[in-house]
């Protein structure tokens, strides 16, 4: 047992964070569940295979947002697209979904019945469905309004094989928009953002997306992952540490809308380490690149896409960016918890 | 919409109790998710077919049991059980669990590590496997300890057809023990029950059981059910609704412990109402009656088995219970929160 879950100790906020403590957090839970229960590979989802050999995507995700509702979404809508874009970054198509609510007692009916249509809405936009729930209700001071766990199942096509850990030397970096910009809308929300301006959650499901950037990429689509919480850095890091892969990315190549750089630069965060709802990295083979970046860029959700950076080289982990003065910098995992309950 | 989640009013704990008003609620929300989001069944889980024909069962719940340690038992064995319990009442096979943790920051990790390794005692019995997680940190006060949210996927062998629709005039109710262990523990771990005993959770994962079941009786075993929140009381009405039944028992054939009769004739509880972690019913031709009871009674977790009743007739809804004195007495649907944060 390491420190983080050493005796005496107390969970923290900043172990929810999607950083480095999260990650000691969660690799001793798992050390404690024992190899037969062991996540041998840190991806989005988990791949089961069945006896016919169709193989499965598994995933799962709590959503605790404070407040529920923000501009452009609100926690169900979260929910839904959280775990349909999960099962993307495996390239699995959404065979099922499960909605698990956990209410405090007091919640109006009527902002039940606004996250439930919007749940709705975001599985007809998924192309995905609710097949079974559980509702808890919890007294008051219990819970915190509304906490939203969605699981979800997926097929995967035969011969899709995504991962971090396929990660080749070349690989071309390109996300598919602006990041940022679902972390402010919760801070805009929190009246913790002192700017006007259209702050909107960038949430959206991504399996429609991905389902393009396979077809025009094939197999020289290596990996793909959401930038949730921990953002663009903590994905970086994680695909890194899975491949021992060098990958640099140069850090005016990131699209940023100008009222989310304006606000990350008053806040003091940054945009990088931020949490997305809508968007995604992707590794491809250089000679697949400009397939999938125009495939990308025709499909609605990536219009903004951009090419980062690249795969320098494997053998070590590690995440740098070319900064506009031209010298290189470390990207870090995220530590600690920047913007707790931002999904 | 109808009154349960109408405007201005507000979610109250009884909507979480396993009965009348959850149905409503539930009823309620599933409308508002529209037709594609039907379930349309009310089984413990959902049957997917994949393309080669293969059926998977998908289920989730959310544990907010408090306190989440109490005799025999804690939240993180409840949700494996749970899980693995709605599975097997569908005759599938665990293939994998996803395991999602809401923390409230300030939590023990010594108390974390013990939940830990619960889990991981759990799925050892029921050789079932974490295949994926989440954990997310609340600050303190917007949660109550821990909150784990369990959903679980099964592989359902060719030729298991078991559902609550199924239930046939003549079938024979079985249960697999003892009633309202789980729940008198519970009370005893709050210090609500002023009595000295042996009072312990019968959490138990029961797949083991329903394969032994499923091979003595075959075909003849029509439906099963675990008696989680609601008990006894609330599956027999889900069964007879789903069926159009009446089905019939008799009260003094219920197996309770000396020590939880007690305890619920004290608190005024009828047991039939409670919640258990570790029993469940059948309903299962007469002619395959014995072979299903006795294959419980030669497994450990169902030494106690016992028939209860049987399907009277089909056409109209209708739950009944012939009293110690002759006369028969309707079984309602528990209506409201008996007690609430049982599991």
């Amino acid at each position: 047992m390491t420190d983080a879950i050493g005796s005496g100790s107390r969970i923290l906020l900043g172990h929810g964070g999607g950083g480095r403590l999260m990650q000691d957090l969660i690799g001793d839970c798992l050390s404690l569940l024992g190899p037969a229960n062991g996540v041998t590979q840190l991806n989005d989802a988990a791949t089961l295979e069945l006896p016919s050999g169709e193989r499965i995507a598994m995933t799962t995700d709590s959503f605790v947002v404070s407040p529920i509702m923000f501009p452009g979404g609100d926690v169900g809508r979260l929910a839904v697209c959280g775990t349909v874009n999960d099962l993307a970054c495996m390239g699995a198509r959404p065979l099922g979904l499960t909605l698990g609510l956990v209410i405090e007692e007091g919640l109006e009916t009527e902002t039940l019945a606004q996250i439930t249509a919007s749940i709705r809405i975001a599985c007809e936009e998924a192309d995905a469905r609710i097949v079974t729930g559980d509702t808890k209700v919890v007294e008051r001071g219990a819970a915190d309004c509304l906490f939203i766990n969605t699981a979800g199942v997926g097929l995967i096509p035969p011969g899709v094989e995504l991962g971090g850990e396929r990660a080749s030397a070349g690989d071309v970096v390109i996300v598919n928009g602006t990041l940022a910009d679902h972390a402010v809308a919760v801070l805009k929300a929190r009246n913790e953002l002192p700017l006007e301006g259209d702050f909107r959650t960038d949430c959206a499901p991504l399996n429609g997306l991905v389902e393009s950037m396979l077809e025009a990429g094939g197999d020289g689509v290596h990996a793909i992952r959401d930038l949730t919480r921990g953002g663009l850095s903590a994905s970086l890091n994680e695909m890194s540490e899975q491949s021992s892969a060098h990958i640099e990315i140069v850090e005016d190549a990131i699209p940023l809308k100008p009222q989310t750089r304006a606000a990350c630069d008053l806040l003091g965060y940054d945009p990088m380490a931020m949490a997305n709802e809508g968007k995604l990295m992707v590794l491809v083979a250089p000679d697949r690149a400009d397939a999938v970046l125009a495939a990308m860029k025709s499909h609605a959700l990536g219009q903004d896409a951009a090419v980062l950076g690249e795969v320098k080289g494997l053998g070590e982990s590690r995440v740098t960016a070319r900064t506009p003065l031209g010298p290189t910098r470390i990207v870090d995992l995220p530590s600690g918890e920047l913007l707790p309950r931002i999904c």
